[in-house]
């Protein structure tokens, strides 16, 4: 199958662009002497995550006990399940922990790390413990000089719970978009989980895991001395977003939606598509940032992008395809628009975010070089 | 299974508000005297999708050609797919007519309309068409008083294709909030459809259908002279918009999410939960409102709403609960927040948008009057 045979809306990952952002950050982390763990979020995909393992990636990085669940049972033993562990599903971990997966629960706070303490004892399991850092504020995490950092980590080892290391995420490097500033967060970031694994080294605690890590500040850190692993998802394809941060081109984009124009609208400049906000997501996630893309950045159906055009707005099976430098009323190009665009005319549109657009479908299609597509299922629910 | 057995985040449908809600919109169309086919993209669930048809739904709209694939297979015959047709996927459409599906397709232009003649001619299925009509500029559709109209008519005229009616959307009705605009909307509505079927007939063309439709302005038109049926979707499980819009109250929201508190960052007032935007959706349809509900209105696990907290931030696996009615960095609730919400603490989310919630979900939990749960499958994709 070609992409002009895809039944629309579909979402394409372009092999040899995400072969290239694959390869490019493993070489990166490579040089930066740290080991690398994919946040496999992004896809949900074991063709994905086979691909970045195959180029060197030393476990994956989980949100979800079910990507666990399903990576586990496709082979791959270290994963790293990065949202702190709600008690109630130590059940599963368990299931995992005893049927040989290497996983790694977080824990941010002394109620979660007592429920493991009495959770392990009741039940006999070996869980192996990091410690979530808060080093920008961004969410969740103890700040690298807390008390609590400590308490945390005293309430483990009493319970003779490994502590395989502190881990921690700039998530509002998202809201960045200079090199200076992001080089900045990315030290920050280090700096604050360095600091935590020495306050519980001072302690008498191993500690040895140190993990940072989002794709802005993975792209941007200068050294990483005390780092021994750094956590990415996005990178793998790229987004509107990252590009607006300023860490990746168009060209750099490995996900797209595949998309039909359906009608026009001659009197409002308005194309309309079949990839409405089902397909896109409703991620707004260019909304606050420099450069506003709506709902994507259009592109002829090879993948070259058409300066100005944009997904405007969306219904849930409709997308509205405008001119965003001009006025909405604007008529002037309504007439090039149904020229460039008739109707039956297959479109790609550059999605705003990645993680969230791939999540409204089943399944990927894997557009290779030679330009035919394989389908690559991907999961979703919990 | 228990609310509080649940693994989270979960999906769940009050069975009880749902079922006052269907009876209660089918009860209203019997009164107005015209047929009503609910717009199942809200659920894609045949459980949901039975009790609208037990309570007197005549058939089916749906979004895509999945939806109309999967509920022909579990025995829905009447279906009307409301998005202009793609010609590409014609062949599919094929299938299920020539499968004894009552299928409905729509066109809203020349091109499409030669498009299903052509194929109509070629592979000899005899297409039932209905034509769009633009009533609020909101989307797709011809204008009733547009030449197009006729135009397009008689394509499918000479083709021997059978119109089977006209059909628009006032999706604007979402953007109002007060009962006189929501009546005048309903009425522009009603009269701009009917128009176009006058005009048709006044050529000779039956145009028996005359259907319209959306939850605010089914729920606010007065008369429904010349309608021969009207469509809904999110009526049956509502949502924070149409709370906002004015056509529901919170006890009348049947779906919420389930999720659990798993830390919390005392000096900023936020409790941290299961449920992110994966969960809840990216939809921020409350946000240009009059109540911005941020990702979502906060109930106890027992469905009872707590004024004033929100989901208020999302991440794709955290959420952040805080108060919507004090500054982000307001200290003084912190403790009250701690100790109504301790870590485990399981809660109930009501949405922004039904539609985009439920698609999150590969299932749905529905929940009895007793307190029990069962699975309600849904599917997703195209």
């Amino acid at each position: 199958m070609t992409l002009d045979q895809l039944d629309t809306p579909a979402a394409v990952i372009d092999v040899a662009k995400m072969t290239r952002n694959i390869a490019s950050m493993q070489a990166r982390m490579r040089a930066l002497g740290v080991h690398f763990r994919p946040h496999v979020k992004t896809t949900k995909c074991i063709d994905v995550v086979r691909a970045q393992i195959a180029a060197g990636a030393v476990g994956i990085t989980v949100s979800t006990l079910k990507e666990a669940e399903e990576f586990f049972a496709a082979g791959v033993v270290d994963i790293l399940y990065a949202v702190g562990i709600d008690p109630t599903k130590l059940p599963r971990a368990a299931k995992l922990k005893r049927a040989g997966c290497k996983l790694k629960l977080v824990v941010d706070n002394p109620y979660a790390a007592t429920a493991v303490a009495e959770f392990s004892r009741a039940e006999q399991v070996a869980f192996e413990i990091w410690i979530e850092v808060d080093t920008d504020g961004h969410r969740s995490g103890i700040k690298p000089d807390e008390d609590t950092l400590l308490e945390v980590a005293n309430i483990l080892r009493q319970a003779g719970i490994e502590v395989g290391g502190v881990m921690t995420h700039a998530g509002s490097s998202y809201e960045l978009d200079t090199p200076d500033a992001l080089v900045a967060l990315a030290e920050q970031e280090r700096a604050g989980c360095v600091r935590a694994a020495q306050r519980l080294r001072a302690v008498g605690i191993a500690c040895p895991g140190v993990s940072v890590g989002s794709t802005p500040t993975a792209l941007a850190a200068r050294k990483l001395d005390g780092v021994t692993e750094v956590r990415a998802g996005v990178y793998v394809l790229f987004d509107l977003v990252m590009h607006n941060v300023g860490v990746c081109t168009f060209d750099e984009i490995a996900l797209s939606v595949v998309t039909t124009v359906i009608g026009h609208q001659a009197d409002r400049g308005w194309v309309i598509v079949d990839a409405g906000w089902m397909a896109m997501s409703r991620d707004r996630g260019t909304s606050k940032q420099a450069h506003d893309f709506g709902y994507g950045q259009v592109c002829t159906v090879d993948g070259v992008p058409l300066p100005g055009y944009i997904v405007s707005g969306a219904n849930q099976e409709h997308g509205i395809v405008s001119r965003a430098d001009l006025p909405a009323a604007a008529p002037a190009p309504t007439h090039d628009m149904l020229t460039l665009f008739p109707i039956g005319t297959k479109l790609r549109i550059l999605p705003n975010h990645a993680c969230a657009t791939g999540a409204q479908f089943p399944a990927y299609h894997a557009l290779s070089e030679h330009g035919d597509l394989s389908v690559w299922r991907r999961f979703h629910g919990w």
